[in-house]
């Protein structure tokens, strides 16, 4: 036999950084975060090989980069390939993406929250719903607990019970601003046994709240001493209203990323970017998921959009975040519409709409007519063609009293909606 | 309280038709067909709800076409989105695609087939991928048995593996055209228990080879009687080079919707349409599951990618037709030259390369060399810049002997790839 290399087991697409992905956290870390980390591993269930096929496209890449005239007889992806006029012909790309969008999103980090992030750990995915279920996969087994708290978004309780994941609701309110607490965490697992993870949305959905420095801080925190997973959805991160006290930096949302190097961040092109159709998202992951998502994307996803990826990289200029802020002014004079209509709603208490554009109301008298939202909203669409969510989706016990306006349609068809409603209610 | 509608619990978008999906099949029955079709069920993980909001998105759809002015404050959708040139703005679409677009897949069945296939059970999905993983969500649960042959698609046993179903691999090779047979999925029952479903691939990845019709029907015949969800991934459908003696209407791949209407068939627009980066597939789904997949896919996806919708609302024109084959008239100038090439290659048995653009082959002579087809592969990608596929990927006990060259490439590529190899192994 001739003396031959190794057989493929390629290293990742990019080196994988030692370093931890957060700066120092812009506030002291307290005696549970910087003391005692609980060790986390990856689910059993993602112990699956990797595509090797999507590997060797990665590594072919990498030769034709240094200078090699590589011909592939690998990928199953014939060359002449369909494209509208002014899009590349697509093809597979990484399963975790291109290189240039991983970096363009790790710079995103940097501009926006002052973090350094390693592209390495960015994982672009199809949507934020490409994203969770992958995350899901890679993090927890079958049997495991995750929390998250009602009312919420009703995927994250419905693709982790389908994935045999035990959920845990943490009924919230006004008085915690709709979000967890650590002594609501605390109560939680008094009464359900440990959480092997924990959702958080800030801005939410459906009540648009959003979590202060501080408060996130002690969530990562509670997380991290206890070895819970933190998984936080910042897909409505850039719509936020913020109150004026609130200082500048934090104005945007807080990322996890800036207080838990280790937190799971996951993020999409789909609300801030408004690329809801394209189905592009990203996750930040701490190294030991890395591998095995890659490994679990390879093989459920192949990869990202490819068109959607290109499209993407037009989102970090200068120019497109103006853009983008100028439409998030139009959500806030929408919203601002429907704070002034509140005593004419005639309807019961509001979440705060932080950010998100979400306004999340109970319907307080409106109920006695009506019997229940769901009876309510499918009345106000069949008598004056407004649509609008009645709550159950998002909380079992307590939507059935509540309703979610979305204000992302505008100022005009916000306001033709409210004059509507109220005439509905006459 | 005033008289109201009953709440949301809208029906699917599209009526079900309870008609079967196929005509009679162009065989007569087996009295298996026709006699015992043993029931099935969806999974009970499969048990979540819709996500309302697609529903609802749904129902303002079908209202605004029946001339309604509806506001929708419901779906979190920023109004102000980005589009390349030639697209529309894309926003979410309903859960299991556009209605033109399942419209038009199910014409795609009359006119290849002729076979006509209700649209309510046709699902577009994220890629094949999307429909691999939403199908086994659907149709398993965790403890299931499922067959396939190997080599095979290494996803379809990564996947299965990583939501807890069990693998039955069934070894084939050039007896059966590395296909299975009634006798090889006794053989599978007896050794490892009754099976709740079988994929099958024709033309398949990575051999290329194909079930002529009755072989097919043998097997769904098999499948029906004993209560085995059968899948039939039919993607590299169009591309073959099939036998003269092959009758013409059976020349692109017979679909197992024609001989069984309860088959879940798969396909996708990125072989044969060359679509691979925009991830748009689909399924034809058995009326028993449509329900559930909906409610997984609203929840796992929210919707399939809409630019790549509107895309593939062109591939089933005459024009795109003829340009595809004109596609597929390249892939085989390029498997000519591999087949004229085989003994220059000195390599061992291949499998007969009817189709789908892979030629499998053993490495014969050269493995006394190379030890096995991962150190072939990577030897030959870096002495010679050829990159081929080895076979472990796809068949864990043999595929160490083996490799798949892709000839997607073209006739150009091949051909250098084939002097580049001669030359290498001297």
């Amino acid at each position: 036999m001739v003396k031959v290399p190794g057989p493929f087991k390629t290293p990742p697409s990019i080196k994988l950084d030692p370093k931890p992905l957060a700066e120092v956290p812009a506030e002291p870390l307290s005696p549970a975060q910087g003391g005692a980390r609980a060790p986390l591993s990856a689910s059993r269930r993602s112990e699956i090989p990797v595509f090797e096929v999507m590997q060797i496209t990665d590594e072919v890449g990498r030769r034709r980069h240094a200078g090699h005239d590589v011909v592939s007889l690998c990928a199953g992806e014939p060359s002449a390939r369909p494209a509208p006029g002014t899009l590349q012909p697509a093809g597979y790309t990484g399963p975790l993406g291109t290189t240039p969008l991983r970096e363009a999103i790790a710079g995103h980090y940097r501009s926006w929250y002052g973090v350094e992030v390693d592209p390495a750990r960015v994982a672009v995915t199809t949507g934020s719903s490409g994203a969770f279920q992958l995350v899901f996969l890679t993090a927890f087994d079958p049997g495991d607990r995750v929390a998250l708290v009602s009312p919420g978004y009703p995927a994250y309780r419905n693709i982790l019970t389908a994935l045999g994941i035990h959920v845990v609701e943490i009924a919230s309110g006004p008085a915690t601003r709709y979000q967890p607490t650590p002594e609501l965490l605390d109560e939680a697992v008094r009464e359900h046994g440990d959480l092997a993870g924990l959702i958080v949305a800030s801005p939410a959905n459906p009540t648009g709240t959003m979590l202060g420095r501080s408060e996130l801080a002690a969530i990562t925190a509670w997380c991290s001493a206890r070895g819970v997973r933190f998984i936080s959805d910042e897909i409505y991160h850039g719509i936020t209203f913020a109150d004026p006290a609130v200082p500048q930096r934090d104005r945007r949302g807080v990322s996890a990323i800036e207080l838990d190097g280790e937190a799971i961040v996951i993020n999409s092109f789909s609300k801030y970017w408004g690329m809801t159709g394209w189905r592009l998202g990203w996750a930040l992951l701490p190294e030991d998921m890395v591998a095995p998502f890659e490994a679990l994307a390879s093989n459920f996803a192949l990869s990202p959009p490819a068109p959607a990826q290109e499209l993407a990289m037009r989102s970090f200029s200068d120019e497109t975040y103006e853009e983008r802020d100028r439409v998030v002014e139009g959500f806030a004079r929408a919203r601002a519409l429907i704070l002034e209509a509140e005593s004419s709603l005639n309807w019961g208490t509001a979440a705060p709409s932080d950010g998100a554009f979400y306004y999340y109301s109970e319907l307080g008298p409106q109920l006695e007519r009506f019997g229940d939202s769901s009876s309510y909203a499918r009345a106000l669409l069949e008598g004056a063609d407004v649509a609008v969510v009645p709550g159950g989706d998002f909380d079992p016990v307590a939507g059935h009293r509540a309703v979610r306006l979305s204000y992302a349609a505008g100022e005009a068809a916000v306001a033709e909606a409210l004059d509507r409603i109220i005439r509905f209610q006459g």
